[in-house]
């Protein structure tokens, strides 16, 4: 007669956890109807919980070590995939399933805590630590997701189970972008955290700063550059894009660099380095400006210099020229 | 553009704990339509959603340290209402909000993370511990949660602001027994977890078992004699109900030991103790039973002797007399 229908995943009301020094901890959600499309496969929405909160932890330089899941699901949802494929993603990344809660929801809700750990001579990466001189990173291509978003939404859709790599696209797309649209709706459902560039970040005793990209760069790095104080330079040229990533565009009727700097969902490293640094070729990062001393975004296309919202592309200003 | 809507609450991507220690966490969800009536005030929501979780907490002898919030609400929900309410339940136990984050979804769905600590000479409560021979106790009182759902299903309301402690009562309750009524919908929005006991509890190198009742006793209690590898017995007459719980139940017209036992979100905790040992009379707990060797709950009333099922009354079955 409970109406709560709720269970305990594991075990005792809370998991024990054997820690010894400090700790991340992230939390985030997936929601059917705002972060995918329903009745997409439980499997799919599984991994890309797993993921968005890894990035997170990636972004802190942090080791994943436990996650805890509370998932809201209607009735006749698959429970048994998703917890399967949750459980394989965990043991993918070396994440202990420690706990969480189920109960009934008409609309799918889930939401993941994770719990990540680091060895005593790796510093955590903070927001904070942006230095007027310092260089500005992106850890991979940005817009892509957000390109998949819109494919996702004109009818793209992933297969399921076996066929799980192939996504139907839509009917008026042409042929020749088929490749690069099947990336952005994969590179959309299935982003990939960035956890060894972290590491790589955190193992350096460098001022610096970085989190990562879900927001939108313009966002995210408006925050990024609030929480050190600074400002920022982007140069267009600079921002890495992805295959074909203009002509999707064309077809999608959308501005690119817009798209690139506020579409979001990215899940790519952003960060802060001294200008002598450079991460190994191997994470493909691309240093994509600098910090500045003066509060603000700029963006910089085509030697025109425009101050950049944190809401993006509505209330770009043009600037004086650089002194 | 970011679909996500999503914000971090505090600073970076992952709170920084400064865990020293073994920590305890769990995590709980409060979903519009399942555990609350739609409208409710946003204040109790996040007061009973801590609560939920700290009753977990309780219910492993920790000391509530950090909250982690995933707060998914629709469009025009007071935002600012549940986050004071939650600070200042968070405060109020000492608890501090480490993070979270907020989503736009249709139906208000919120989860949240705790993390409890505990001094090394305390131990955690586990629901394994549990040995033929030691005696049952109950925290509190059962089903009076449950009457105050029923009642709110037939139209009770609480108050909102300064009048949070008035309940408005269906007109056709007799007035006899408003007081009661308006304990029972209290007793259900705002439960009060036992927090204190856990610790007295784990504070004392015995053997024991402990867990709180969410799902109502004969669910929970067949989940630690599960994990404990025994049985138990409970005495009708012993089980502790709350004032007018009868004459409420003859109202609602429902079987008040059926309710009291099945009912759940009780929030009180349930655990055994060596036959010499007596928690301290101020916490208002009742021994309502032992443990026994053989597995199964045992229902005691008037001399009659039945098996009672994790699912309560439908499936009780006579049994013979204990030898």
């Amino acid at each position: 007669m409970s109406t709560s229908q709720g269970s305990s995943l594991i075990g005792d009301d809370a998991a024990i956890l054997p820690a010894a020094g400090p700790l991340a901890v992230t939390v985030d959600s997936q929601i059917e109807g705002v972060h995918f499309v329903p009745d997409l496969d439980p499997a799919l929405v599984a991994r890309r919980l797993l993921a968005v909160n890894l990035s997170d932890l990636a972004a802190m330089g942090a080791d994943p070590a436990w996650a805890f899941l509370a998932l809201s699901a209607p009735a006749g949802f698959d429970h048994d995939r998703f917890l399967r494929a949750f459980s394989e993603a965990c043991r993918a990344h070396g994440v202990t399933l420690a706990g969480g809660d189920l109960a009934r929801c008409d609309r799918l809700v889930a939401t993941a805590t994770l719990i990540g750990t680091k060895p005593d001579e790796r510093q955590w990466l903070r927001r904070d630590g942006a230095r007027p001189g310092q260089a500005l990173w992106l850890g991979g291509t940005v817009g892509e997701s957000a390109v998949g978003r819109l494919l996702i939404a004109r009818g793209a859709r992933p297969g399921r189970g076996a066929s799980a790599r192939l996504v139907r696209l839509p009917a008026d797309l042409p042929p020749s972008l088929s490749k690069a649209a099947r990336c952005a709706v994969r590179r959309h459902l299935s982003p990939v955290p960035q956890i060894e560039l972290g590491r790589w970040l955190g193992s350096h005793d460098m001022a610096m700063a970085a989190m990562d990209v879900s927001d939108g760069v313009a966002r995210d790095l408006h925050r990024l550059c609030r929480e050190s104080g600074a400002g920022a330079e982007i140069l267009a040229e600079s921002l890495p894009l992805s295959y074909r990533y203009f002509d999707l565009c064309k077809v999608l009727r959308v501005d690119p660099f817009e798209l690139a700097l506020t579409g979001g969902e990215d899940y790519v490293l952003m960060f802060t380095l001294p200008e002598d640094v450079k991460p190994p070729d191997s994470f493909g990062c691309r240093r994509i400006g600098s910090i500045r001393k003066r509060s603000g975004v700029t963006w910089v296309e085509d030697g025109r210099r425009r101050k950049l919202a944190a809401s993006g592309w509505d209330h770009l200003v043009d600037l004086p020229p650089a002194t």
